[in-house]
């Protein structure tokens, strides 16, 4: 049975609970949906090239100008854009973690080099990643919290790590698209650190407002030049009007989010407390998903042919056969989980 | 007062009546917008990465197979992701055309050698732009019919066209964007011609359907290889959940399409008609616009502040001041146009 590159393909597996796309459980916040609905009904008319109110609207959010926004048809069309715009010869990324930076950055003709997170640290990135950015780096790429792990890692450990960039002349990129959602944003996020130049900050509304169909991300960075290199790179109108609509109205749903975050923390920890009675190891981590160890042969076939999709995550450069991630779902669909993996365990 | 590379924005123009850009006049098909509504509910998931359902319906519809078709965000994303994977050192397009060609091709650092379409010829593309293909081409830019001057260029020559590239080694693509309009799509397109290689057709469902706010448009080719780097130099899901729903319901819209046609052609002669009597050129075209030449000063501005938004050409590549285009609309806000020019020119 094909296996995807990336979780979130329902399209091969019809009629399945998704456990393997990290969205919001509490699904799209009827105040997007409307606003996407009403895109859709305006979308005689082109998109705004410039995405000004969007831009303005998140620039207000950030505490930021609008100058220091750029939106994109989903965060992965930005990963795309920053590799094609500033093309580096050589960039550090850790092992594992999100597939498309080294996608975007070979298809460049990039050398990537890997930072091997390790099993025995619970695939912490530890302080001696620093090291790691030697004066040929141009570009480092870091996600926080990680994805396939959900680790975070330390806001000291990335001030230093975005010292060593800075004096080594990289580009530091943060993907902080699951951030929000795990309760932690405050703490952990880099936003205070742009105006020192050298960072580029990687968001989504897919995760948090669990809106990937409709395609919206953003990227913040004070460096104007590497913006302008982007722009010049893809077409004018790359945010759809419904998408542009769902992000205003995404944007004021501060409430909701909170909401989420104390729902996913809840069953995050009640998941969290039922898997480890299965014979599997959990990582430690503070996502809206879990990451596991199971060398249990079958275990992704087992569950699906019971209806539940998970990540196989044994694509993952750095992880091997058994790695498996679970979104935290509904308590229901959790529970429905819990169930199926009795079943596949007696 | 700030004119904009395109038409269609209506962002800092606003409550105007659009002429700038050029869209079906008869709007958005009820069966699309249904559509994309329903896509946005069910944008919780990500889009399907490649867009199986959506490709094997264009195919069908275009007489190919699904393997020769790729999807884009808007046929924008499309100019963009060819000209990154081509990377072709040199390049041959007419001017004036479309300008993302050229914007595109230059930002990956191909030459872009133009062939002037001449006045005196109402802008009419000659057989000896065949001439002007030479060994170092190795991509060649076509519009059919043109963009900004609505004129189509004849079978006879885009077949000698592909001949001579075909032996020079260049790569022929073809902008269909808005024959479907035009009515003489059978006589035109260059679909049957695809099996011999060195040809890529751009289509959008935008113009036909009305949805620019949606992004979507895809291109044919049996270069498969070109394919491949394309599809290597993307994010995963750059088509959206509501865009690939409304293509979907879009393509069996073909009484509408019809009816369009129909209307377009009926007003695009009524409109003809009544700009003759103006003191401006107007040239001969096919396409849902209107192209033309007129020396009195603040034109555009008069019109605008009466509450008419024209595409300013004087940006285009090619061409100078006093060169307009409008679209076609409905009768009743072509009967407005007029009724402004009138007071303009009075």
């Amino acid at each position: 049975m094909k296996k995807h590159v990336h979780g979130g393909n329902v399209y091969q597996h019809k009629n399945v609970t998704d456990f393997s796309a990290n969205l919001n459980p509490l699904g799209m916040p009827e105040s997007v949906r409307d606003a996407a609905i009403g895109g859709v009904c305006r979308s005689e008319r082109y998109p705004d090239p410039d995405s000004l109110e969007l831009r303005e609207a998140i620039a207000a959010a950030a505490g930021t100008e609008a100058s220091k926004v750029i939106c994109g048809n989903g965060a992965a069309e930005l990963i795309f854009l920053l590799a094609a715009a500033k093309k580096p010869k050589k960039a550090l990324l850790p092992a594992p973690t999100f597939a498309e930076y080294e996608t975007a950055l070979s298809a460049c003709g990039c050398e990537c080099v890997f930072y091997r997170l390790k099993e025995e640290t619970g695939f912490c990135l530890k302080e001696d990643f620093i090291e790691a950015i030697t004066e040929g780096t141009e570009l480092v790429y870091l996600c926080n919290p990680n994805n396939p792990t959900g680790v975070l890692t330390e806001k000291t450990t990335l001030l230093r790590i975005l010292d060593r960039c800075r004096s080594v002349g990289a580009l530091l990129v943060i993907d902080e698209c699951f951030l929000e959602l795990t309760g932690k944003k405050e703490l952990y996020t880099m936003e205070d650190q742009l105006s020192g130049g050298s960072l580029f900050l990687l968001k989504a509304f897919t995760k948090t407002y669990a809106m990937a169909g409709l395609r919206l991300g953003y990227g913040l960075t004070e460096e104007q030049e590497l913006l302008d290199q982007m722009n010049g790179l893809r077409q004018p109108w790359s945010v759809s009007l419904p998408a542009a609509c769902a992000g205003l109205a995404a944007l004021k749903e501060t409430a909701y989010v909170k909401r989420s975050v104390d729902y996913i923390s809840r069953e995050r920890k009640w998941l969290s407390e039922r898997l480890r009675s299965f014979p599997m190891k959990l990582y430690e981590g503070s996502a809206n998903y879990l990451f596991f160890y199971c060398d249990r042969k079958g275990l992704w076939e087992a569950l699906l042919s019971r209806g539940i999709l998970i990540r196989d995550c044994s694509n993952y450069r750095g992880l091997s056969k058994g790695y498996y991630r679970i979104a935290v779902r509904t308590h229901e669909e959790n529970e429905a989980l819990i169930r199926v993996l009795k079943l596949c365990f007696s």
